[in-house]
């Protein structure tokens, strides 16, 4: 059988990955710091729940997350540490395959779009260089030690679930309740995945074969503005949509776009939904909760 | 004053590099498994330690260093991690200036002679992998944290101290109590620095202003065959060297050979020996505990 640890479980991505990772046939475990009561920080939180679960396959997407601060946050330290330990337990408990969550973030951004193995991995910031520098660790650690690693490099998210502090959740809720949602200039070009998607790719990643680094991306590039633009629209409240209203943040790229062809072509991978679908999902999920 | 936290001031290059850093003014802590009682791999090792001494520069030598093992040990992981955990104790202490040793297994082995921000950083090693690794994340972690890091790349070293089981001891074990001294074909090229004048030239580094990669070489390449030869000459006895006698090593590479641009136009520093002067030390040294 195989049996898949699934880490950041509760988190906004992990809680979304536990279905389609069962849809495929793997036996899924989640671990989450308060569902199942396993810190991944703690001395012996990696080991004790790998020879707990002894899985064949491991979902690795826990890591610090918290919006604006995780960007340049010592906890990254931690993160790299906590990964190295778990993959280092899961291998010495027969493991056999790992999907790591890797970002674009890796990326050299002034050099869009970015595609594995040929843009350069130049990370901008401490969360980048976290997860670039635990990859080049890991890729050498897993070649002695008889391990398949896939690294999933996941671009921008949005969908039910998101911390309202972020760019899609908190437009959604102005809209909902019939706030303005002041916006910056929205011409930065993003790669946007529905949540539902992006746990849906790496699903498809653990189950599969490829192995390296895959772009998880929509394959398809939005400016902000369209994209607020376009939930405006579906709410039916396209004045609240406050383009300018917010000063540009410093330091934010222009472009964040994603060469999707291994996830397409070797992965076989596609979206379910278009992006239309998606922000109309994620408008009525937040307004269940309004 | 300057107070410089030295780790790994137990090893084979650390010992070397205490006289020359006091030379240089700076008030100097060593640190060390055995003789000062830190255990840097302990949960608060790190923190212990820094908190102990407040330094204002950081030497860190200190790693795990099995011969033959070290290449693909796990203990490599530890050692990233540790690393990670000194780098920010000594940041919240009010550290200023960090010295990591680095390694020449960073770079792409088929590209040589190798040289700071022009040779691709490509381990093929755990050991390479972990310190590049290790590399990417603290050059983030200091570009937030107001400390300045270089990060210096030693090649192949020898001298006083070193562990019988590597190449230049062996050889002169082997020659001073008129052993034969059987080698590979020894074609392979190097770049070896006496551990006096490596430990040296890192004593510079930590006491100067040069930031990023530095490669710590003499940057006079020479074939094995040649400095075996040499030692055996300098030994009055070259009939004990058996050039061919052992298989080569798999994965051996053909040339470990280091660019030296940035160590001696930009920290002015060059060996005080020539290699016959250094093997000739080394020699000495082993007579005496033959």
């Amino acid at each position: 059988v195989s049996r898949v640890l699934v880490t950041g479980a509760g988190g906004f991505i992990g809680r979304q990955a536990l279905e389609p990772l069962a849809r495929r046939g793997l036996e899924v475990h989640a671990v989450a710091r308060r569902e199942h009561r396993a810190d991944l920080l703690a001395p012996s939180g990696c080991e004790d729940v790998v020879e707990a679960v002894r899985p064949s396959h491991l979902l690795h997407l826990a890591w610090y997350a918290e919006p604006g601060a995780y960007w340049h946050s010592p906890e990254n330290l931690r993160w790299v540490d906590a990964s190295l330990r778990l993959l280092h337990a899961f291998a010495r408990a027969g493991g056999r395959r790992a999907v790591v969550a890797g970002s674009c973030a890796e990326y050299d951004w002034s050099n869009p779009p970015f595609a594995e193995g040929r843009t350069p991995l130049e990370p901008a910031t401490l969360y980048g260089a976290a997860k670039h520098g635990l990859n080049v660790v890991a890729r050498a650690y897993v070649a002695g030690a008889d391990l398949e690693l896939a690294w999933g490099r996941s671009f921008l998210t949005y969908g039910p679930g998101e911390d309202p502090r972020r760019l899609v959740a908190s437009v959604a809720r102005a809209l909902v309740s019939g706030q303005p949602a002041p916006c910056t200039h929205g011409r930065q070009v993003r790669d946007f995945l529905y949540v539902k998607d992006l746990a849906d790719a790496f699903a498809a990643l653990t189950a599969g074969e490829v192995t390296g680094a895959v772009n998880v991306a929509s394959g398809r590039p939005v400016a902000v503005r369209e994209l607020v633009g376009l939930m405006g629209e579906l709410a039916g409240r396209p004045e609240l949509i406050e383009i300018g209203a917010l000063p540009e943040r410093p330091g934010d790229p222009a472009e964040l776009t994603a060469d999707v062809g291994r996830l397409r072509e070797e992965l076989g991978w596609r979206p379910a939904r278009t992006l239309e679908q998606a922000l109309g999902e994620t408008l009525d999920w937040w307004r269940r909760r309004a």
